[in-house]
């Protein structure tokens, strides 16, 4: 147990998605699925992974109504609503949001995340995405999505506006002298005054700046683009990869770019998604897969990979492989390139027809299914972190909250037992679970208030 | 007693600022100055409201530093956040919030609000504005705010389209049968294709309709665009002015504007703002207010007047009166235009100083101050409803949590007594509490389900 000796610890996300993963896991006989809408449910799933001592919970999100809502749940609480209801259910779990940088404006973002990390004291983190589908774009008056490219530089600006606004009031601003009748330091609240190529920003915030300094800026998008986003600002990733050695090429990759950036290789926390499917034994791990799997409808998701593939439904055969002569390249995809590359990967790897991919896409979208015992998830999770893999995992259960408690009750304490994982929260914020350090204030150095 | 006989009954808004509407509030030794930003504080307060019986609290918004940090508490907190928060400690009252149409998409507040509505059960408000101000407009890439007809239009279509999208599910659109997998209708999920001179928008929302079909519609823009838009669509609307006569000619001039666009007159409620001091004696009453008016600079004030009249600060001489020939005409503002004419026609009708003028606006900014015993202000509150002059009252106390815990119960137990207020909640929703209808939904029509 070298990890245990080094004091290495994993960091454990909690991906909570409606009452599963896998899209099938509202027709379970155990699942509400009215629960989707019911803030009473999140609370109870948020306080099950709290129980776990997990790092975060995390909700994505997309500005669109997105899929046929008759085979999944087809709307979602905004997060931060969302989370805000969580922070003031839970103590110590982090909480982190999905919003996108493509269809909001910075000053209204940034002022949105520093209240709820104020409301949460200091457990927010915003996953920063530009927002992939013509469908969202359609809600924001564009025809179809902008270029990906252009969508990761107008990302690039919105966070660096961001920061700056958060930093725009010192942190020992208010000083509240009744007598002298001064509530705030005038000069310890200054304008940004940005002016760039997306946004002209005066500032500053008309918030206080959060207790964490910024929230925890998280990032989960894997294309070229998306990953020198992620060297330059993310301190958390989600990512998804479909085996150990591509694991450890995108660990070792992601590092490198954020050291060549100035950064401790540290300051960046890899977490790849995996799907837990966790049985007593590997028959019942085997069977709880099974009977998902046999809640898909081949039909609707061959029509959804078409889509993706941007190909007719027809030129798809469920029981033949994939045609992999007629897909476009990932640098003809505006959307998820990184996503399309590692399923297309996937197919041709194990040579699979389309209705085998759809199985094994049906619980994790692309992330890698642990199925096995307690003993083996606990096994697969120390190997990867041990073997320059991960950093910690985003845990995303096929079912919830029966997969999270699972998770929880039967894997977290052999990960503790390992000295690999927490047995109590140590600090108060989400940055003091990730081991981040608050960042320094860039507008407000240190001496000015003194 | 007619009121009491007819039943008719006071609607009672909170309207809920920092350490209170006066200015210098905070610098009273009672007041908690930090407290602006601790939402431990908030729930505190609302809960004072909520066991005063009252309909709704209310927090304006401006996404904007906007003012001297020195002079008032600088930020705010969000008041979508801070009513989640809120709506997590309390059972009952409604939850206002101020959202700008200005600087926000009507996907994102639509969706928003949807998901407050859902976390509330049905207990969410918008306080629907325009936003005035340059600040605010460079934060958001504009060089200086749009012009007020402008402002006011693309408010109609953002509105339009928020309520097209609240409708574009069936309030019975999930139907979650899980044998035939059949989560959500998608027959009764449908896009809204809308286009026009602001904003495409097709939808469908990615939220269920909310609990109170739409969030409450609120409005406080008294300006001639502003009466044109909330006898479209506000269904309570807060306003100011200074005497009953003002009152009654406001009250009649809209609810005759509503009647002209087909509404009900009493599906419109007018609140006019008024500041309750409010002492034991009338001399403990004129005491708190003497206290506030001491702590007032007058120096600031008379440069946020100068700021207001676009007038050189040296302009104004605190001891004359105001210089009524050099001001603007309220066709020539841009912003806050009957709050501009309100403060002149004030000023010119009891021909007050500068400084006179400066203390009169200290603690209600232009809304009308009852200082008084506890029945004082009882009376004036009945005069003015069964005159033809409000349906209720905004109030806004000069200090909080004092100024509103004396309102709820030394001023509402004599309402309550003269049959004049509710003393347990009816319903549930906001709606309930107003008496406002659900709405019918636009798109899928009785029937449409069956």
């Amino acid at each position: 147990m070298g990890t245990a000796k080094t004091g290495r610890k994993l960091h454990l996300n909690a991906f909570l998605m409606d009452t599963g993963h896998h899209e099938a896991s509202w027709r379970l006989p155990e699942s509400d699925p009215y629960a989707v809408w019911d803030v009473e449910y999140y609370k109870r799933v948020a306080r099950i992974a709290e129980r776990g001592k997990l790092d975060s919970i995390f909700f994505a999100d997309s500005p669109a109504q997105g899929h046929d809502p008759a085979r999944r749940p087809p709307g979602k609480l905004e997060p931060t609503v969302l989370l805000t209801v969580i922070a003031g259910a839970t103590e110590h779990i982090g909480l982190i949001a999905t919003a996108s940088t493509s269809y909001n404006e910075p000053f209204n973002l940034a002022r949105r995340f520093a209240s709820v990390d104020i409301a949460s004291n200091g457990r927010v983190g915003w996953n920063i995405v530009t927002t992939a589908g013509a469908d969202a774009a359609r809600n924001f008056s564009f025809d179809d999505v902008p270029p990906h490219k252009e969508r990761y530089e107008r990302a690039d600006e919105f966070v660096h506006v961001a920061t700056k606004l958060w930093d725009s009031w010192a942190d020992d601003a208010t000083i509240a002298d009744k007598a002298a009748g001064v509530h705030t330091v005038p000069a310890l609240v200054r304008p940004i005054n940005h002016r760039g190529r997306f946004f002209r920003v005066d500032g500053p915030l008309n918030s206080p700046r959060p207790p964490q300094g910024w929230p925890l800026l998280v990032q989960a998008g894997s294309s070229e683009d998306g990953k020198e986003f992620a060297a330059t600002w993310a301190e958390a990733v989600f990512t998804a990869q479909q085996t150990l050695e591509e694991s450890q090429a995108f660990y070792t990759d992601l590092k490198a770019r954020a050291v060549r950036r100035g950064r401790d290789p540290e300051s960046i926390k890899i977490l790849p998604g995996i799907v837990p499917v966790i049985g007593d034994t590997e028959a019942a791990a085997r069977d709880l897969e099974d009977q998902l799997e046999r809640l898909i409808d081949p039909e609707h998701q061959k029509r959804n990979l078409a889509d993706r593939f941007r190909l007719d439904p027809d030129a798809l055969d469920l029981d033949r492989p994939l045609p992999l002569d007629l897909l476009p390249k990932e640098d003809e995809i505006q959307d998820a390139k990184s996503r399309y590359t590692l399923i297309v990967d996937l197919a041709r790897r194990e040579n699979l027809t389309v209705r085998q991919l759809i199985a094994r896409l049906g619980g994790g979208r692309g992330h890698r299914t642990f199925t096995g015992t307690p003993v083996q998830v606990a096994d697969t999770i120390q190997h990867y972190f041990e073997n320059g893999a991960a950093d910690g995992f985003n845990i995303m259960p096929a079912v919830l909250p029966s997969g999270l408690e699972a998770f929880v009750d039967k894997v977290v304490p052999i990960l503790q037992e390992r000295g690999l994982f927490r047995t109590e929260y140590e600090g108060t914020t989400l940055r003091d679970h990730y081991g981040l350090a608050r960042p320094a204030n860039q507008i407000h150095t240190a001496g000015v208030a003194s």
